[in-house]
């Protein structure tokens, strides 16, 4: 199988960039929704890149580990957010990291530590490069002279795997496909699949905390993080291997959300489970998209504990073909490695339709897969094999969640195809209480329309429900605008300021599971206590006195 | 009902302490297990009680928030671990507080904080005093030249109820008890009960990562925490009322365990839950306990989440009159409020007699309870009531569960009568990975045995499980060994001593829900990296600057 080759501009894959033909399509079709919508713009071309010389050399031990090649650079150069996709559309690398490095052990962050100390260069980790707050550009600003990124995907191996305890020590390194090729012999697996599933890493998912497959319960990595490790230019902090543990504040928890700005995430020893071997799945319709909230409150309250619990509002059921007529729809499952779920299923839906909900189709349940496992203890794992399809993220089996998925999984290359059309496109989510719910949620779309029609003179935003808890939901929303060329960036700051300034107003927090970055960072110092901000500035200056880390995001430099 | 008094140097309630008759049989019984014991001392009498005089005096705009009251400040020197009985029961109040202060407002505690900031006074938070770690004793070394305790147990309303999100904001002095109280008319509860719940408080709770009520899922009161809120001398520091976030480190999780090192908890948001309706609950009984260990890790492991699933070995079974021969025993128990839960328990039993468990006696089914329930939604509670008896821990029905309850209850006074007659006897805990605990289990029962024969010629140990995670189970000891009068500390160090270096040398936790306090400290220091270590003393230099606040607990005092 030869190597696909990873966008230096765009999501993903060169080759699964939508082509001209598709785009021309996609264009057609936005037009019924945003009106006028331009003929799609060819991608940049590789051989066009210009990025400045580096500015400066590195001394030889260090030499092998790093390249200043112009694509690699270029594709350092920023997350994959909808900011990051325009400027990249738009050939602009003039923050391109001076060098890209590759390190396969420990030792090599130390050497770079001391490099960059000495040198005035500012230090960028980087897994997947898939961040959407600015969580990896490199700015060298201040008394810094230099930006160095340093891409850990060479360090992706499960180190050991621990069956009885169901833990594996894993490299930060590694992303979702390989975490999932090296833990299936065992049966085994992380079940934690954000929409970067495929190239996001262990170590950037803990760094930015990151939202993954279950709506409910599991719901971040932080659930699934027994103990870390952490290189940081003074010195090694790694905790303990405990189930759980009363033994002063989480040491884990301060590397949860971190952002690089700490130091490096190396490995993780995180929380696995044999994979599901019952699934049930069924979908509910509501009138309106209030019903289907009410109800959804009471299933997160019910102790059930759904897999997939996403309440879809009427246009997003819409746009994802789910509905032909405007409903709410909740998307449910349930999975268990232990016993069928009819019981589950059953209430939950007893629930839904009590509350209003449409629960017409039967629900699905599949049959039990039987799985082989190995009664090993603690081993290194089989060499890896391609990750099985069971693999991939799979809420359930029904045809809406089947639509739903493929969606899904598209929706990051449907975004640059977007960047290509000149399109005003994103999203931003939220978590708040039940209570405050209704108030953020018309606040949000009545501040985002307003914005939309003032900036792009008019779009769509779409809401649906990703995680659910007791206490609260963790509401997503889509926007679509169309765009005025060479003033997307503009108009879509002034969309973000629109949501953001509502959701803060409206006691939701910046952000439920993409962390702050650069680009929440004004609004998240609106959100913490300023105390907090400057216990944690405490905290960087013990473990990074020279400030190389990451500069920016997450904590402010010094001025 | 006249106000029941405190002990000031024993477990709880002063009236609740054995009478001499009670601890004659008590001493006749235990001469059975551990051979000779001498008869039971009288405790100390309240008027013989001497205190050093305060070494310093106060201002009179806090003069009237405190007190000088030898009794008071006899029953505030210590907290109520196996050390703190023995020298309180031996009259040693030469570390009592100089002032005990009763703050009702925040305000209160910031003249406080400045107060001892220019006086170089210790500052100890005090909520229930339960602390079994020395949490709460008054050191002034260093340049501090006195100590002052403040207790927060007059601030100890609920202040909101969010029915809709199910959460409660609620002062951080209040102990179960009261907070139960002002739940109840809404239908609500906590649902935490450590065994020190008639008396210990949420501050305290939050301040210890205290584990409560549930075997699985919600073990610790962090589990139950949205938000809190932190005066520290530096300033206040509140958390957003969110259910989830990923915006940065997780602040409340700074405070969760902090043991009043960085200031002072004074309220927080949390989960609260409608009470049980249904109940379920059975008992196991295996021929051994390594079986029923093999059991309980697959029932960890299955999702059914049990609110019950404390295992006890063949020792503590029959201690505690649950068997009449050597059977180790499973106490299973489910409880919701949205449904029957047959089938829950079914497929727990199911899996516990595959694995050998003998569940001839039926599970029991409570039928099911009918409240009513208020629907406002964020609300001032109304006055508060006399706490419903269904608000007090309860974990099932069946015959064996309901002996448990009733030891459960009793055994903090038990210890405090067990004091009375010279007995060496304390319980400690841990957590480790399901793969380790065999081997920890092994080691700690060797080390104990062997520093029990040595210390005290004898002595007996038995374990238990009281919660239990998919990664690991958290074993809970308790010993119980002949004293030498006069020798009892020495000889509760040397047992202490064997068990912590057991556990440390075997990877399991220095405590699962107890904190660090001064007692576990030099351990903890082991456990953790020095690095993150210094971490947190670099928070505490910005929250506490002139180090005034729980000298010496969790944090080291710089020397």
């Amino acid at each position: 199988m030869a190597e696909r080759v990873r966008s230096f501009w765009g999501w993903g894959y060169e080759e699964s960039f939508p082509n001209d033909d598709a785009r021309k399509e996609l264009a057609t079709r936005l037009r019924a929704v945003l009106g006028h919508v331009p003929e799609p713009l060819s991608p940049p071309s590789a051989s066009a890149i210009v990025v400045p010389e580096p500015r400066f050399t590195v001394p030889v031990e260090l030499r092998s580990l790093g390249t200043t090649d112009t694509r690699e650079r270029a594709r350092h150069t920023y997350g994959r957010g909808y900011r990051d996709l325009v400027r990249g559309f738009r050939g602009d690398f003039a923050a391109a990291p001076d060098w890209v490095f590759y390190p396969t052990e420990e030792s090599q962050l130390t050497l770079l530590f001391r490099f960059c100390e000495s040198e005035a260069i500012a230090l960028v980790p980087y897994g997947g490069g898939t961040s959407v707050v600015g969580g990896t550009e490199h700015v060298a600003s201040g008394r810094l002279r230099g930006t160095a990124c340093v891409d850990l995907s060479r360090m992706d191996k499960v180190l050991a795997i621990d069956t009885a305890s169901r833990t594996a020590r894993i490299q930060a390194g590694a992303t979702g496909p390989r975490i999932a090729q090296q833990l299936a012999p065992q049966g085994l697996s992380l079940r934690h699949y954000p929409q970067s599933y495929e190239f996001s890493t262990l170590g950037g998912w803990i760094a930015t905390r990151a939202g993954g497959h279950y709506a409910t319960l599991y719901t971040h990595i932080d659930d699934l993080v027994q103990a870390v490790r952490v290189v940081t230019p003074a010195g090694v902090i790694e905790t303990r291997r405990v189930p759980a543990s009363a033994a002063g504040p989480a040491p884990e928890r301060l590397f949860l959300g971190s952002e690089g700005a700490f130091g490096i995430i190396t490995e993780a020893w995180v929380r696995v489970q044999p994979r599901p071997r019952w699934r049930a799945s069924a979908s509910v319709r509501f009138a309106k998209f209030s019903d289907g909230v009410a109800a959804t409150r009471v299933l997160s309250q019910s102790g059930l504990f759904p897999s997939n619990c996403r309440l879809l509002d009427e246009r997003e059921a819409m746009l994802h073909g789910i509905t032909q007529v405007p409903r709410a729809v909740l998307l449910l499952a349930f999975e268990s490695a232990d016993h069928p779920l009819e019981p589950w299923m059953e209430r939950a839906l007893s629930i839904a339709s009590d509350l209003g909900g449409d629960c017409d189709e039967e629900a699905t349940y599949t049959a039990e897969i039987v799985y082989s496992l190995s009664p090993t203890a603690v081993s290194r794992p089989p060499a890896p094999s391609v990750a099985p399809a069971s693999e991939l993220p799979n809420v359930g089996r029904d045809a809406d969640t089947a639509t739903w998925r493929r969606s899904f999984l598209d929706a990051p290359y449907m975004q640059s195809a977007l960047v290509s059309l000149g399109v005003v496109c994103d999203t931003f989510e939220t978590a708040c209480s039940w209570e405050r719910f209704p108030e953020l949620h018309a606040a949000v779309t009545r501040s985002v329309e307003a914005a939309m029609r003032t900036a792009c003179g008019g779009g769509t935003l779409t809401c649906r429900f990703t995680h659910v808890y007791p206490d609260g939901p963790a509401p997503y929303y889509t926007f679509i605008a169309p765009g005025r060329a060479g003033a997307e960036l503009e108009q879509w700051d002034a969309i973000k300021k629109a949501a953001t300034d509502a959701i803060l107003a409206n006691e939701g927090t910046v952000t439920h599971h993409h962390a702050v970055g650069r680009l929440h960072r004004p609004w998240w110092e609106k959100e913490r206590s300023d105390l907090y901000g400057s216990t944690l500035s405490a905290a960087k200056e013990r473990l990074d006195p020279h400030g190389i880390m990451n500069p920016g995001c997450l904590i402010g430099t010094k001025t």
